[in-house]
C-alpha cells in the first residue's frame, strides 16, 4: 500500500510553527510496516491544496491529509476536498447534532461557523470526533482513500487510532516493521559507518545512520516477512554490530540516555560521583539532575569559572595554574582530585577547555578539552580536539566526560 | 520571489524525527518579507528527489533544500541534484581541500565518505561551511535557483545567514515584514493577553502571541506599505505595551536572550555572580556560561545537591537544613549568602525545590521552589510554585533565579 501525507496549514509555511503531524503518523504507519513515499506541505489556498490532493491520488492508495479543519474561514481543506472530488458541500445530519449537543453540554453558544465543521463533501463519510469538535472524514476520490484529520496533535492521535488502525487492518497487508537500534557515542557517523562497512550484510537487512547530537544512532531494519527469520537476522546483526563498535554501544533502545546509564551503573555499585567543572559550566551536573532520583548518587557540581574558584573550591593549586595553565592536564588532574577528596564521593570527573569561540591559542586552540576522572584506582585523563560551535563543544565536552565515567565502570 | 522548500530524509518519513528545518527556513522568509509557497518531503531515494526538484523548479524561483548531504550511503541528495541537472557530479577543489585541512587540524583520519562530501553537479558552486563538513551547494536548473544545506539545524541556521541573506538581498524584491517583538517572563501567555487585550489597537496592527517556554513573546505587526507609516505605527505600540507590561519585558529582539541581558547589566556595572543551586541542578551556571565572554562576570557555580554539600560547601548551618528542610526560604537565604561570602562576588543566587515527579508533601508539592538574591543590600527571597514537569519546573526555575538578578539591577 503506498501512502503519502500531507499537511494543511498557513502557519506550517510562514515560521510560526513545525509540522509534527507528519512524524507522528509515519511512526505510527511504520509500526505497522507501512512506508510513506511522500510528505508535502501546503497553505489554507484553495487552488494549492487541490493540486496537492491530485498529486497524491496518482501516486498513493491512501493519502493522510492534517489541518484546515477548524471553524473559521481561513479553514478550507473540506472545501478544498469537495472541489477535489466534484462533489458539493453537504450537512452532516449527525455530526451537526454532535456538534450542537457538544455546544449546549459546555454551555457555550453554537454559531454559524461552528455549522461549517459539519459541512462534508457529498458522498464522504463523517466519522466520530469524541475529543474535538472537527469530524475525521474519509473520502474516496481519483483512484485514492483519503483520511482527513485535525490539525491538534492530541486530536490526532485519538483518531489514528480510533478510525484509521481499524481500516489499515481491514485493507493493508500489514507487516509489523522488525529493526533494532544501537545507540553510540564517541567516533564521527563516517567512523562508525566505515566499522560497519566492512561486515557482510544480509542483503534482506538495511543499516541506516542519524547522527542525533552528540551521538551516532545506527539501526538495522529486516525487510522480510517471516517474523521469526527477521527477528534471527537482526539478532545475528546485532552481535556483529556489538562486536564491532565494542564500548562506543552506550544503550540499545530510544528511551535509554548516557546519564541513564551512568545512573544504573552506579546505583547498582552503590557508588556516588560529583563534577567539577569549567567550559561546560554546569552541563554536566545538569545532565546528571536531569534523572529522577539522582540525589542517590549525584552528590555535588562545582563550577570553578574562574582561577580562584578553581583554588578555592577544588584546592587546585594556584603554582599549578600558573605553570601550566587552567586548560591543562594537570589542572584536570587536580580539579577531580581536589573534588574527590573534598565530598568524599567514589568518582570525581573533571572538565577544562577553550568552547570558543575566544580563548584560544596556538598550543591550546579553540575545541581543545581535558578530562580526568579521579576514582578508587586512581585518575585518568583524556585530552580531546572539537570542532564545534561554543554551543556544540560544551555539550560533547559533557557528554564525553560523563561517558569516562560511564567506560570506567563497564 | 516564488519559494518553495523541499527537504529530504527517510528519518523524516518514518517518524524518527520531526521536520523543524522547513519552519527554521520559512521564519527567516517571512523576516524578509517572503512567503514559501509550498513544501515537500521526500526520503533518501533518488528518483523521489529528482521528482521534487523537477516539480519545485516549475513553480518556484527560488527552491531551499535541507538535508541529504552527509558522508554516508544513504547521504544522495548531490547525486539527485546532479542527475537533475543532466551534469556529472564533480569533486569541489577548495571544498576537499577544506574539507582534509579540517581532519587533519582536529586528527581525525579522512576517509573515502568524508571525500564523498566534495562531489557537487558541475556547474554548482559549492560555498563554504565553517561550522560543520557537508559545504552549502548552489544551483541553477530548469530556470530556479537551488540552494542546498545540510539538515543539521544548527548549521543550517549559520549557512542561512553566511550565504542565503547575502542572496536574497541581491536577488528578490525584499519588503521587510515590520514587526516588533517583546519578549516577557513572568507571567503565562493569557495573563499578558489580558493586559494587552484592554488597550486600544490601530486596525492596521496585529499583535500575536507565541509562548516560547518558558518565554512569552508578544510581537505585533504592521499591515501597512508605507514604511514610515508603518514604523510610527509599532512604534507608538511599543511604548503602549511597555507601560502596560513593565519589567515583564526583558528584551526587544530575537537574539538577546535573557542572560544576555543580565551579562550587559554586570558587565556594565562591573559586577560579579555566583550561583548555589539544589533543583536546577547546574542549569542557572549553565546558561551563565553559555554566553561567550561569561568568565568576566561569572565566577563560580555550587550545585549542592546533597545536604551534607549544602553545610560543607555553602556553610548552610545543619540545624537550619534539619529544622526547615532544604526547600525552604532560610535554606536558599543561607546558600545565597554562603556563597556570596565564600567567593566575594557582589550577587549569589540560590535556588533549592521540588522539582519532581517524586519528592513532594503537602506542604512542600512538587513545583514548590524557594529562590534568595544576596547582594550589596541584602538578601531577597521569592517563592513559587510550578505546575510544570520536571524538565519544565527545573527550567522555569534556572529562569526565575536568572529574572531576579535582572530585576534587582533594573
Amino acid at each position: 500500500m503506498r501512502v503519502e501525507i500531507i499537511a494543511i496549514g498557513n502557519e506550517l509555511l510562514n515560521g510560526d510553527l513545525a509540522d509534527t503531524n507528519t512524524a507522528r503518523l509515519a511512526g505510527w504507519l511504520r509500526r505497522q510496516g507501512l512506508a510513506v513515499r511522500r510528505g508535502q506541505t501546503v497553505p489554507d489556498r484553495l487552488d494549492a491544496i487541490v493540486e496537492a490532493f491530485g498529486r497524491a491520488a496518482v501516486a498513493a492508495d491512501l493519502v493522510l491529509v492534517t489541518g484546515g479543519l477548524g471553524p473559521t474561514s481561513d479553514d478550507i481543506t473540506m472545501e478544498a476536498a469537495a472541489a477535489f472530488a466534484g462533489e458539493p458541500l453537504e450537512e452532516d445530519a449527525p455530526t451537526l447534532a454532535r456538534l450542537k449537543a457538544r455546544f449546549a453540554d459546555r454551555g457555550y453558544p453554537f454559531t454559524a461557523n461552528n455549522a461549517r465543521q459539519a459541512l462534508v463533501p457529498r458522498g464522504a463519510v463523517a466519522l466520530d470526533n469524541p475529543v474535538g469538535t472537527a469530524p475525521c472524514v474519509l473520502l474516496e476520490g481519483q483512484g485514492a482513500t483519503f483520511f482527513f484529520f485535525p490539525g491538534v496533535p492530541r486530536e490526532l492521535e485519538h483518531l489514528i487510532h480510533l478510525h484509521l488502525a481499524p481500516w489499515v487492518a481491514a485493507h493493508a497487508d500489514v507487516r509489523p516493521y522488525r529493526s533494532i537500534l544501537l545507540k553510540t557515542f564517541g567516533k564521527t557517523e563516517s567512523s562508525v559507518a566505515t566499522e560497519l562497512a566492512a561486515l557482510p550484510l544480509d542483503p534482506r537487512v538495511h543499516i541506516a545512520y542519524r547522527a542525533h547530537f552528540p551521538e551516532i544512532r545506527v539501526s538495522f531494519h529486516a525487510d522480510e516477512g517471516d517474523a521469526a527469520v527477521a527477528d534471527a537476522l537482526l539478532a545475528e546483526r546485532r552481535e556483529v554490530a556489538r562486536a564491532a563498535l565494542g564500548a562506543l554501544i552506550f544503550a540499545e533502545d530510544e528511551a535509554t540516555s548516557l546519564v541513564d546509564v551512568v545512573a544504573a551503573q552506579l546505583t547498582a555499585r552503590g557508588e556516588t560521583l560529583v563534577t567539577a567543572e569549567s567550559c561546560t559550566g554546569g552541563l554536566v551536573a545538569a545532565m546528571c539532575t536531569d534523572v529522577s532520583g539522582s540525589s542517590r548518587w549525584f552528590l555535588e557540581g562545582a563550577v570553578t569559572y574562574s582561577n580562584a574558584a578553581k583554588t578555592r573550591t577544588l584546592g587546585v593549586p594556584e603554582a599549578l595554574l600558573a605553570q601550566h595553565g587552567a586548560v591543562s592536564e594537570a589542572v584536570a588532574r587536580a580539579m577531580a582530585e581536589g573534588a574527590r577528596e573534598r565530598s568524599g564521593a567514589t568518582w570525581a570527573v573533571a572538565v577544562t577547555g577553550v568552547a570558543g569561540p575566544t580563548g584560544g591559542s596556538p598550543d591550546k586552540p579553540v575545541g581543545t578539552v581535558h578530562f580526568a576522572l579521579a576514582g578508587p584506582d586512581g585518575t585518568r585523563h583524556a585530552r580531546r580536539r572539537f570542532p564545534f560551535d561554543r554551543e556544540g563543544n560544551r555539550i560533547v565536552s559533557a557528554w564525553t566526560a560523563l561517558d569516562l565515567v560511564r567506560r570506567a565502570m563497564i
